[in-house]
């Protein structure tokens, strides 16, 4: 059996543990929902105060060439770029994720004009299968998303498929896809490969080069602690530039924005996928937490992530055995993100319970825990203080409590 | 001849007065740059500290429900509608407005058809443009855009027009078209009417449901000084809710987000207009711009814009008298926005020349000094001591010193 002290050894020996103190976390707190929003790195108050009071303020518009505004998305897209092994100039941080889709999808689809399918997983997180739902309504009838799942997916890649479109990471089980097979599958059939990286990106690393992708997009307020909704990222693979049709044709995506030119002649590099002026404080702030994670070694993080997470499908397992949880996310460390899920079937009102305990993860309907465990600021200690009160709150079965049933879909 | 004192008899009868007290400026400096991007009011830093710290910090996940982020777009759009004269549920704020204006034009576009002409100005803010030409590629060559400017304009609107597109207030010469007319023109011969209103909002009354207007999108970082880049609004008049199409189908935009069904179904309310994910930290210290300019009343602002713009017309034109300038906004009144604009054959390297004095206006290549005269916190002092300035630019001649002479196209 695993007890405190060994995680207290764990702690000790982690090469990332001095990272935690460069985030701040309310007391009192467990924080597992770092894979919905991470945490704040300590240096964003100072950050957002200054662009806030100096640069806006005090600039005012002179701020957009002396504060460097006008060069944040290329800027952070160079950060973001290493984090995923891309090179720089492939990468660029704007608008949303969903948005971003919207654009690499529709990239990807002028390449093979000639086809009209496009691969997608049902169980996808939702927003990717409406966005390219919007796309197949806007383009005709004639295209169609042909969704296969688990076992199917590799058989339902064929010569009739345009675009390979799938999350590496699994927003609920954690299950991480084979991005470098998937991608030459892919590319054999002559289809485009766009790889979603919202669940990855941070986590692990993702060598968005090394398996050729041709396009993806990501998030940053999820394992790079960008803040709540801080703009998301998009790759372009370099061999495509100048060559993909973009559709959101705004200004800044232009080859001279401030020539004024009446008619739009895309930039020939990564520019091209941005639309319009960008929110500047939260996009400033966002930078923190890249320049955070980029002092750290993503092999050490992605080695505390499995540890993190195989510690706690053990301790779950050993003292909540018989409580009812059933594991959903996948047992070998390498198929597994850095999030577990378990199903069980007072699953809201036991993450509610949890929740007023200090330990914070999320439900997600009908009956899934999910807990995510950022190596920056998760200890090993963490995890058994967290399944501790998960063996209280079962004991107890204070779950019970009216207090803790569900009454609204939002969580 | 209107001397400065006069200038501080003008400021002490105005009842915009106090509201300069609520904006931190710096010091030394006149800013006639509103236009572009507005000043920061005070209350920005305290909500961009509570947002950050507080929210996202403390409240971490909690903070969606806790602090309402969730409820964000259509809050601070019900605050936008106030302004621009539409109904409560007609505006969001989201996205960019290069980005709202695609939304919009594909929007106005699915309602007609059977129509393929998008009526603009080719003299407008490019971006506009730009998404219209984007949208043109995307839909095929049947659809065109018809370019007319000035007396042209009314003579293009017929029955082949689908959409007509413009932007009330002129970004470089500040000339006002006639919401009204034009839009019932546009009416009857049954085209949609999108309006842009980024240099109208917060400068004067627009009556978007009084005029009729279809759909209209607009920016919040000049005349409502919600902060660099901060989101854009977009206004869909009630009667076209659930019957349009919005091309960027993100699951703030799904019928019921948190039910995850595979496929979208677009609410059938103002949200349909959201996509993904908004930046939190930018739009919460938006909210700090609209809740301020709440509390003001738009005629005694309009009022107030017409008399700082007559006034430094009037200054220029007598204190610089044989100087060059040449006017390029209307002399009427009625006619011109919050801005005024002069040519001028050394229009880059004067407006440095005033830069470096303290104040700051803009320069539009080849040829335009650009100023804007934001009410709540430029005074009629400023507008004289800002002349001042300039009348001591020219007689010095000292725009002729190499340092102002223009290096580079972005200004």
């Amino acid at each position: 059996m695993i007890t405190r002290m060994d995680c207290e050894a764990l702690d000790r020996s982690d090469g990332l543990a001095e990272c935690r103190g460069r985030f701040t976390l309310p007391g009192g707190c467990i924080y597992l929902d770092g894979n919905s929003l991470g945490a704040m790195p300590s240096a964003a108050p100072p950050r957002s105060a200054e662009v806030v009071a100096k640069e806006w303020g005090d600039g005012l518009i002179r701020s957009w060439n002396e504060a460097a505004w006008w060069e944040l998305p290329t800027r952070l897209g160079d950060k973001v770029a290493r984090l995923i092994g891309a090179d720089p100039g492939e990468v660029i941080v704007t608008d949303s994720t969903g948005i971003n889709l919207h654009k690499a999808l529709y990239a990807a689809l002028s390449l093979v004009p000639e086809r009209r399918v496009i691969v997608m997983e049902s169980t996808n997180f939702p927003t990717d299968v409406y966005i390219a739902q919007g796309i197949v309504r806007q383009l005709g009838s004639e295209y169609k998303i042909r969704f296969a799942e688990d076992d199917e997916l590799e058989l339902a890649i064929n010569d009739e498929v345009a675009v390979v479109c799938l999350t590496d990471v699994h927003y609920r089980s954690g299950r991480i896809l084979d991005r470098d097979r998937i991608t030459a599958l892919a590319h054999s059939v002559g289809a485009m490969m766009v790889w979603d990286l919202c669940h990855s990106a941070g986590a692990m690393e993702v060598g968005i080069n090394a398996c050729e992708a041709d396009f993806a997009v990501g998030c940053t307020y999820k394992y790079l602690n960008g803040g709540p909704g801080s703009p998301a990222f998009i790759f372009a693979a370099k061999r495509h530039h100048g060559k993909y049709a973009q559709p959101l044709t705004g200004w800044w995506g232009h080859a001279a924005p401030f020539d004024f030119t009446r008619d739009y002649v895309p930039a020939n590099d990564i520019r091209q996928m941005l639309t319009g002026t960008q929110p500047i404080i939260s996009m400033s702030v966002l930078e923190v937490g890249l320049d955070l994670i980029a002092t750290q070694d993503l092999a050490m993080i992605r080695h505390k992530s499995q540890a993190l997470t195989a510690l706690f499908i053990d301790l779950v397992e050993q003292r909540c055995a018989g409580d009812g949880f059933d594991l959903q996310s996948p047992r070998d460390p390498v198929r597994r993100g850095s999030q577990v899920a378990f199903n069980h079937r007072q699953a809201y009102a036991v993450m509610q319970a949890l929740i007023s305990r200090g330990v914070i993860g999320d439900f997600r309907s009908p009956e899934t825990l999910r807990f995510g465990f950022a190596p920056l600021y998760v200890s090993y200690t963490d995890v058994w203080d967290a399944v501790e009160q998960l063996v209280q709150v079962m004991g107890s079965k204070e779950w019970r409590d009216p207090v803790f049933a569900r009454r609204s879909a939002v969580t």
